[in-house]
């Protein structure tokens, strides 16, 4: 059952994201005898240095994986200096992670259809000292998977028969699960009442989800947060003129859809294209199929600032709370590292397209 | 046996078609922020407004996938607003479906040696209010497959030791299968009489197949039929031309011989370029390989009207009958408007080129 | 040890070539409404009116494969119209399989250091009313799977321990085989004499194989043999215009090293250049890679006059002798048959490079 | 273990390059009917004539593949012509080796921190009569899986448990490990003391590495060694013009990196643009991927001298000693002997690229 639900559960923001292959199609043209004893993998993004080029994409109901959730994630990310993307959805409060927090912290949210509940929650993270907001806008239906969660997957949780066997084959995981407070989306205790009982994917249609979300609404939510605001989930240049147009700081090329919807290409695939149309007038960050540090590596070459992953810290906070993920964090760190030291480029600040041969079929590809 | 027949057996009609995986070589390029809450995916076909986009090919012998067979899929193709079309070898008359049809219904045919035989079907077609008329021209001869069943499989059958043995396996099917009239193509009692004992694929050869048919015979069903009036089973552009010389209302795009014939390109493969040909003086509708939603988003992003599909709906009537044709349907249609909202077009009329990438290696592929 | 015979012994005839995948990466351009009613598939090649377009190829020892061997095939090849390219090295003599032939014998030879032997050969084969002369060019050395052998199979066979295990779980095949004649390469019996203990690879390597064959070799045998003479083994362009040069009637396209050699690109693969070059001036045949009626027509379409094939036909006679070879030659006339109706060209005249279409990668290669 | 440490442990030396796909992607255009009786694969490298065109790569610690380690391998280069590239970390000394060596014996170092180190080997390398001198540079950091080796593999080696119990199944291989003298970097008696017990990565990092490297190191070892002075490692154009700069002899196209670094193109595909940059200014060597005789002559058509293998041979040295390194080389002979009779280039200098396609995949790659 933690597998389905982190697999399927915490379905929009853990980037389960297609074509991890698409990073294999590019190659490195390593330069040699170039002095690489100094090294630095520290990144800007949107006018902020960041240690740690890999940033925790926004993943909810963390409290499923280890009981500490998303608390267990902001120290481990403060540890190594990587920014932490809390989830609207995280299981723990805006409050109560930042208070925990070490590090720099970003806010996620949704264009949801009530502006009341957006304008609470932007001014609780203003108020939390919370650095960037990070706007979701390719949630506009439920997924197909997140549907057949419905009868499942309950906020709080009721469990099914198949789901209580589970738990008895993991009788630690359950005993520290019940330690904590009981699971919920704490961050809507108080503004959504009496909906104890439905389902995580009732619950997201119901209160979330915004089919009409647009444009307007970027505006609106400009006005309201005057830090830096991203917007993630662009996989188009034309989206991204836009973004640029609505007065946006930051662009997270991502491909949400990886397993929501088929076909889709790579987000590595989109992000030049999206680079040059953007043309340093605000940073792109890259989401989606990172499993290395030759990845971040090669993202960064295509002009990505950094980079976001999911799946990976996951499953480190799973098998191991905070210590797992530091030390996915660290893993990726020292592959970055020693990645920028084979081909010849001390810093991230050295890495450009030079450094990369793209396949050429990523070039030809006809519209329609 | 049933598996046997179902892939076998009806071969013609049932889309076996090869390259599925010419679809997913085609990918989205999703758009964000659009307002995506009221979508439609109805289309026009031949002047006919048409609520699903999803229409039945024409497959014979549906009474052995379940007992009720025509019947069952018409009533299913009704409630979702799908148009049904009715193969010339159903099992069913063409009065007895269209009885108890609640939907639009068109009518499959071939051009046969015998011409009374056609006038008579079109006949009864146009009194019986079938919609639109389909031309199937790509069964020059007997495949390979068909000829294998010519020792086995009877119309009416006559089953053999292997077939026994597997009834006897499945004795609630075979007692359905008895409960309803004995499986013969109905549209022919009268017309072709003291052939009870002649093989499928024996009757199709005497009967049915034309190795002469041509475009003189589509001239004169032209003059026969004044309602709208498809080609199915065009692949290439020279007879994209030839067909709207000959005065067609619509093309159905489709590679019939996926397995019949080794070297086909998949339909979708071919769809774009025969759009383009057509320039909108006919309709187009792709036939062969749709599996999911998204396809048939993809087809008519490359300009389909519409797209057909076989296989699925005849493993619905074999698994659950009505109800099982009705729930396939339901799902494509779920997944297709799941789709619109994904990609940012709510109704299919907003569904262009723009929308695909497709590989480089589609448009540079060269003639001999 | 009769797999390993017929898949290794008879290495240089039995054509185990390479990317049979490369036929697969050519589509049909598929025309309807022609009247395909009245289909020839007979052709023409080097003035030799054929009905079969497959040609038996040249393959050495076939009596190991079944015990009446080349005589059986040469009354199969008869029955259906077929060419038997005779091998110089077959199991029964020139005069012997011509004594016994219904249809056309081409006889197949090399260009040996002993031209005597060549001047003999060529005379016995003009004596005994063989059609055609064909040069394999492509042996120039013993290739490696050849020379594993050299320990194992003898001219006449001694058995190995392995062999001899082998031999007793297959009694029936045992007896026939000894039935008939010792094995031997009749054709050299009075020739070569002595050497009854060397192995096939020590006697191909000891009197056949002439690293020093050269064109001056072709101008020789060109004025020996006043009848139609072709050269095996072509893969490029620059060979075939020094054919051309050097007076030849006929190129074989053929990869003979498709497991002799690595790194050959598939015959078919080579065949439309070669086409381009010829320009008419000499047919051109394929060989290598042919499994299905549709490979034939697809290298018609690419400008063969005909095509070789030998694995197919060499199984056909192991199964089941002289019947099993005329069963393989009916398979492939039905679906070169079946073919021509579905694309909508009733004759191999009608098949020319409209009907395919090649993938792009095929002419953008790069030399070097 | 001797696999563990022959795959991971000798990690810098032993190519274990990635994409020897990269090769196959090539293809031959056989000429044919050309004098092929004459063979001859001699090369010349740096303006030394040599036998046989595939040398042996650098690679340290072969005492623990065969307890006569290097010396084994020394003479059976020897035996067939063959350059032996002597690694720095060879378990036996510059001395030990130019002793018992018959052929041609070239030494790798690397750029270290103390110069006074490598001025001592270079010195040693000249009393000795090494022939060239072949600099490696794609070693900036310990890769990840020498780092992996840290608790395990020692200098001298300290046994862990399943190690132990590895050896107690390959007695035979302990002892003849036990017989020699104790197994040492020998070149480092009397220069490294007091270290006896750290591990092959740690003394790697700490007395070998350099990640400060550059340029005018190789301008300081210019000067030091006046024979040929070649480059290992080296995989962009950029490179191999700063090469030229710097006054090299010979180029080692070489991507280390193959397992160190993901994301490396084949060192084959970086092959023929080096080769032009370089323009006959220095002699190319290719490294890396190399498996059969056929490859080698696939790079000597793409412009290289020789080529270097590891892996191969040092299989052939833990299987039977020096006799089994000598049948590798015999192997590679006569398979790129049998190469250049079957495409019809009697002599390596005959080979030019005219002999091969490239995939057009290879040419229309993008930068960034």
């Amino acid at each position: 059952m933690i597998f389905d639900f982190v697999e399927g559960g915490a379905y929009d923001e853990v980037t389960l994201r297609a074509n991890e292959t698409d990073f294999s199609d590019i190659t490195f043209e390593p330069r040699m005898l170039v002095d690489v004893a100094k090294r630095d993998h520290s990144t800007n993004v949107v006018g902020q240095k960041i240690a740690h080029p890999v940033m925790l994409s926004p993943a909810g109901l963390l409290r499923v994986a280890h009981t500490e959730g998303e608390l267990a994630v902001a120290r481990a990310a403060g540890k190594v200096g990587a920014v932490f993307v809390v989830s609207t959805s995280s299981n723990w409060s805006i409050e109560e992670i930042a208070e925990v927090a070490t590090g720099p912290l970003w806010f996620q949210l949704y264009l949801w259809r009530d502006r009341e509940v957006v304008r609470s929650l932007v001014e609780r993270a203003k108020q939390a000292d919370y650095k960037a907001m990070v706007v979701t806008v390719d949630l506009q239906v439920i997924g197909k998977r997140e549907r057949d969660l419905r009868s499942g997957m309950k906020v709080p949780p009721k469990f099914t028969l198949p789901g209580v066997l589970d738990v008895a084959r993991r009788p630690r995981w359950f005993l520290d699960f019940l330690k904590g407070p009981p699971i919920a989306l704490r961050n809507f205790l108080g503004i959504i009442e009496g909906d104890d009982t439905v389902s995580h994917g009732e619950f997201f249609n119901k209160h979330l989800i915004n089919a009409s979300a647009n444009w307007d609404d970027v505006d609106w939510l400009r006005q309201l947060w005057p830090g830096p605001l991203l917007i993630k989930g662009i996989m188009t240049v034309e989206d991204a003129r836009l973004a640029l147009d609505h007065g946006v700081d930051g662009i997270v090329v991502s491909n949400h859809g990886g397993r929501q919807l088929d076909g889709l290409a790579g987000a590595i695939r989109a992000l030049p294209q999206i680079v040059d149309e953007v043309g340093g007038r605000a940073d792109v960050i890259l989401d989606g199929g990172v499993r290395r540090g030759s990845d971040v590596v090669k993202a960064v070459a295509l002009g990505a600032r950094a980079v976001m992953t999911g799946r990976s810290y996951i499953w480190g906070l799973g098998a191991a709370g905070e210590e797992g993920v530091e030390r996915v964090l660290q893993i990726l760190r020292d592959e970055i590292d020693q990645t920028l030291a084979l081909v010849g480029r001390p810093t991230l600040q050295d890495v450009d397209r030079s450094l990369v041969n793209l396949p050429a079929s990523w070039r030809s590809g006809t519209k329609g």
